[in-house]
């Protein structure tokens, strides 16, 4: 390769940092990769501290130590947060994504990769400091948030299958009750998939009475693992959770099939910042 | 914002581009972002595309026109691309992810972001130039491939479901047989969820004898639908298989529980390679 120079070698550096978020790259692997003495390596990482922080996309961060290094977190200025959340409220409130039974249409929300990397970065900054170990969802629909969240935070993500394939090996099961419609479902993950006693946060679409998010809980508990945080993309209004804490992105109030309305606004985390 | 200087302008620029494959950004817009002169961006570029060139990490794309103004193509080098797969069989080889019936354990690799990533700039690449209006996939196993393979696109992602669920509206369902098994299964797609005659590639993370692939193929008949090109991740060795034209990553030829031995190689399609 041709030695670069730094207004190249300063992008090259980036692009690699932020194509593998809190991966810790040495310096040594780039003074290898690029030819260049450590300290002017050492001035690179200043400037694109700088520069992340001026264009607000996350931080920098110097690890020191033997193990040490750069990485990258990922991040979103708050201002740009709430202009992202108000503006999919608007696309989900439009009545042509009403559903006979009142659902709502969301997949191409949902499905959409641009759309779900910013809500993987928004999660993950909003659970980083809890050092989660994994990021936990359920199957269908949360899955592409949910692995969009686990590359944001450079962890792996775990699937729980509601049947027990026979392809994952020996499985733990255990039945719930969803919270809405008090139906009995099965959930399972196979026994590999997971250290004991480690962190998690559960990454799911939609959030009703919160009966998914405590099956969860209590499955995981079967692997000794512990609960650090729940996000969900859209939460509906209901008098009472069977989970206390957790964090949405938008809180779906009402879908009123007569009147050919959907209530959905950012839930009560930034109407409550946007008050104060 | 402060006004940045070259060496810092031209990491934002590819930073932006980078985490947005696929997406056309005009030089007015960036113009305007860091209120500089057209001229001077027409530089920037000149020195993006031969930095991500050096790099060999894809390509930045000027397009000219009303509607123009400059991408990035994600991609990989066929070196890093062969020594990826090579790891990846080389970790899949390991006796003690047998399964009992001859199945492989694989969640922790077709769930790893790192991973699935870069399959998904693999299978992107690979139809890039077929222009997909979709990247389709069935549940469960293969979303994170191709949630990755979609992002690398900058296209939207369909999921069959095995089930038909209320909450997606009305749907169109076919029932297929499993091309090992014989069995019966059944597939759905909401109805909105796709425009008629578009174009789609279908992404899976394992083939046996192509009967879901086969499955996929009716079923998106039914919305006029044309598939341009089918990859897995892995393709077991079967005498025959019901699709014709498909590219795998890695072909796994036997596990034998007796002697607790995996055979798993790069696909055909990096063999021939190699020899040429």
């Amino acid at each position: 390769m041709e030695r670069l120079h730094r207004k190249e070698r300063v992008a090259a550096i980036l692009k690699i940092l932020s194509d593998n978020p809190n991966k810790i790259y040495s310096l040594g692997y780039f003074s290898e990769k690029f030819d260049v003495a450590r300290s002017t390596l050492s001035e690179d990482v200043v400037i694109m501290k700088k520069l992340v922080e001026e264009i607000k996309c996350g931080t920098v961060e110097t690890i020191s130590g033997a193990a040490g290094g750069v990485k990258f977190i990922p991040g979103m200025a708050d201002e740009d947060e709430i202009k992202f959340i108000e503006g999919l409220c608007k696309m989900l409130q439009s009545p042509d994504r009403i559903i006979p039974g009142g659902f709502i249409y969301m997949n191409d929300i949902i499905y959409s990769p641009d759309i779900v990397s910013k809500m993987g970065i928004i999660f993950a900054q909003r659970f980083q400091n809890r050092k989660p170990d994994y990021v936990v969802t359920v199957e269908t629909k949360g899955i592409p948030i949910a692995i969009m969240t686990a590359r944001a935070l450079g962890i792996p993500l775990i699937i729980v299958r509601t049947d027990s394939r026979v392809t994952e090996g020996s499985t733990v099961s255990i039945n719930y009750v969803t919270g809405s419609s008090k139906r009995i479902r099965t959930m399972s993950l196979s026994k590999r998939s997971v250290k004991p006693e480690s962190k998690y946060i559960f990454i799911d679409d939609f959030m009703k009475a919160g009966g998914t998010s405590y099956g969860i809980y209590e499955l995981m508990k079967e692997f000794s693992c512990e609960c650090v945080g729940i996000g969900v993309a859209v939460e509906s209004y209901t008098e009472s959770k069977k989970v206390k804490e957790y964090f949405a992105l938008m809180e779906l109030k009402s879908v009123d099939e007569e009147k050919q309305e959907i209530l959905i606004y950012p839930s009560k985390y930034y109407t409550e910042k946007l008050h104060h």
